[in-house]
């Protein structure tokens, strides 16, 4: 292969491994994670299935990637004209309680978007089943955002608006713990209004004040 | 099949399903469930593939079997001679607090149960993957745990423990869903010292008071 048609065979890669990506997330949502195969994906995509064993051990590595590609994505396309990503971070308008509920609403919106509903929770789940794939989703996809917490509650901390001795990292479980489990597990509704209860109870407690 | 031997085959048959069941569980543990098969499970458990595929359609189905056998076991050794199960709920010392750590402690021991770890976890995945799995893991087993706390939490409303206004379904999630979080995504360590305080800000909120 020359130099010169190195660029080509870039682009071309990249643009079968999105093909992929999209191929793997909509298939699970019309077959069931259970029945995926790899063949699948490769047929859907365009691409032989050599390929993606090339890329990829599993279709959970698939997956996986194709997450976290979602993610890289959405950073590229907010991004300015120099490139640089916003950092995202949870508002802060001083008011914790109105900051935690409108975030909170935003993660419920977000975790029923049937696009990625099926898709997501297979990974989730797939994570469960294969340590190596959930060590990754925890350290690249779920604690990222809920780092955003933390940097939020330790504002709040400085503003005497959370006791001083209160662990961010663990407070912020108050709300995500519930919220991942009614989601993964479908052990309730998920709605915004749950999602305020949630930060009431966290911010204020359940015993009398 | 004359009558006189259908005791016989019934016991028989019972036998074979706990020896199902135990095989499931320990295979789970050995071998990962994305590589247990119905097959290993049958060659484990002394019976022939056909049997198992006549009670249950996937192995999914007979780990959940298999739990909720375990749980029925337990009800029966705990049961007096007149064969009554007794109640099991939360204590109450009238020490809501106390009460709480008390049990929340004893389910982070259950979890780190080196016998029943996996093929929990692997259930909680498939119950992910499966809505009809799923469904029956929240009814059976999981829901049933939770209602002991809404009906401690009940006690300690008419105690003035806990405020009329909060609803028990609810506030129990501010520590069952951070445990069952840490204990099927492996966010973080699963101690005693986090379960309580976990209870500690669940009853008396993180903001100052």
């Amino acid at each position: 292969m020359t130099t010169k048609s190195a660029p080509d065979s870039k682009r071309r890669s990249e643009r079968s491994r999105h093909a992929i990506y999209d191929a793997a997330i909509e298939l699970v949502s019309e077959v069931g994670y259970g029945k995926l195969t790899i063949e699948a994906i490769a047929a859907r995509a365009g691409v032989g299935k050599q390929t993606i064993y090339r890329w990829w051990p599993s279709k959970g590595a698939v997956l996986l990637d194709a997450f976290l590609d979602l993610g890289k994505q959405a950073s590229l396309e907010a991004s300015d004209e120099a490139g640089r990503a916003p950092e995202y971070e949870i508002p802060d308008t001083g008011d914790l309680e109105a900051d935690l509920k409108y975030v909170v609403r935003a993660s419920i919106d977000e975790f029923k978007n049937p696009k990625y509903d099926a898709p997501y929770r297979a990974l989730a789940a797939e994570g469960m089943l294969n340590d190596e794939i959930g060590a990754e989703y925890v350290e690249k996809l779920l604690e990222p955002s809920l780092q955003l917490y933390v940097r939020r509650l330790r504002i709040a901390q400085e503003a005497g608006q959370v006791r001083p001795d209160v662990d961010p990292r663990v407070a912020l479980e108050l709300w995500t713990g519930p919220l991942a489990q009614r989601w993964l597990q479908r052990t309730g509704p998920l709605t915004h209004e749950y999602g305020d209860q949630l930060v009431e109870y966290a911010l204020y407690g359940i015993a009398p004040r």
